[in-house]
């Protein structure tokens, strides 16, 4: 009986061996050959999945995304309070670990490419459009509940928030002064605190 | 006579060229053919300045550093208060026209770029601690005149004033949301006041 290939894990597992090598190696380490070998596959398998090294990179854009939206939906399903809340999906974007470093440096890839071409840039705008929802989202929760104040602009306070931990993020994989000052101690909380303190 | 050639000068014209074409029709639009031209020049007199569509970049990068160091200079030198001056800085950076669009293209180009190459990465992380010093030299002299408040944390300010600028402005190239919110009055005192928000 001929072996049942499921083609949507093998594109995720490609996607996910991709993203390994961008966060152990830096994004110039995501050829098509380096991420067949990461699975211990052949050029000829992947190049059946992904066309050019550049569609492997959109598919782990994408892969980035999913894994993103998984965490955001995790926190928000939590008991935590609002401003906790906040705070963890800050730091699930900061470039903290492989998952989060890898993620930075592929969507600073599509920013830049986004610059250029319309379809990477629709994707990078749904992207920050999605996670400014679950910002204000989290505000408006606990502006109902009485956990934060009603006086909070939510929208400005999503667009700041958003601001400071891209900025950050994208800065740090540039910057060794930077990288420091994200990864000490109480970085993402100072962001949430500075952007809460937007008032209508 | 032979009409002598000011190499200097031909170098920063086309650099500019290239930050023109940057502003008006995007980073893609900056090849060696379409640079020359918008001088009035042959590709062979811009190949005997730049070698490569690369090296053109890396000089407008380094023009768009020198006028901004200028812009930093002019606003630095005004009887303004610390604050005013916060804003005249951080409005400087914004893409707000067409210096700051194409600014802000060719740094997020060399951010990816630096993701990959070493000259790169330090090229930027200079910039951003030269910008980092300008905003934390203007709040220790609004703090010794007695303009701001002396509790204020101006290293914590320095790195939250940059995310949030470089972050809105690096987003704003690709987001339309985040363009509009850029550009709506008040933008940059709001971003100024959230970031002097912290306290030591």
């Amino acid at each position: 009986m001929p072996k049942v290939v499921d083609h949507e894990q093998r594109r995720r597992e490609l996607a996910d061996a991709a993203l390994s090598l961008a966060a152990r190696d830096g994004l110039a380490a995501v050829t098509t050959r380096a991420t067949a070998a990461e699975c211990g596959w052949s050029t000829g398998v992947l190049n059946h999945y992904f066309s050019s090294r550049h569609d492997l990179l959109l598919a782990a854009l994408r892969r980035a995304g999913t894994l993103q939206g998984q965490a955001y939906q995790q926190i928000i399903a939590t008991d935590a309070d609002a401003r906790a809340k906040l705070i963890a999906i800050t730091e699930s974007v900061l470039p903290l670990d492989d998952r989060r470093l890898a993620m930075t440096r592929i969507f600073l890839f599509f920013y830049a490419e986004g610059a250029a071409q319309e379809s990477e840039r629709e994707e990078i705008a749904g992207f920050l459009a999605r996670w400014r929802l679950v910002i204000r989202s989290t505000i408006a929760e606990g502006q109902r509940n009485g956990g934060l104040d009603a006086a909070i602009d939510g929208e400005a306070v999503a667009f700041l928030l958003q601001f400071l931990t891209d900025g950050a993020s994208l800065e740090a994989v540039v910057d060794p002064a930077t990288m420091e000052a994200v990864r000490s101690p109480g970085f993402a909380e100072r962001c949430v605190d500075t952007a809460l303190s937007a008032r209508r």
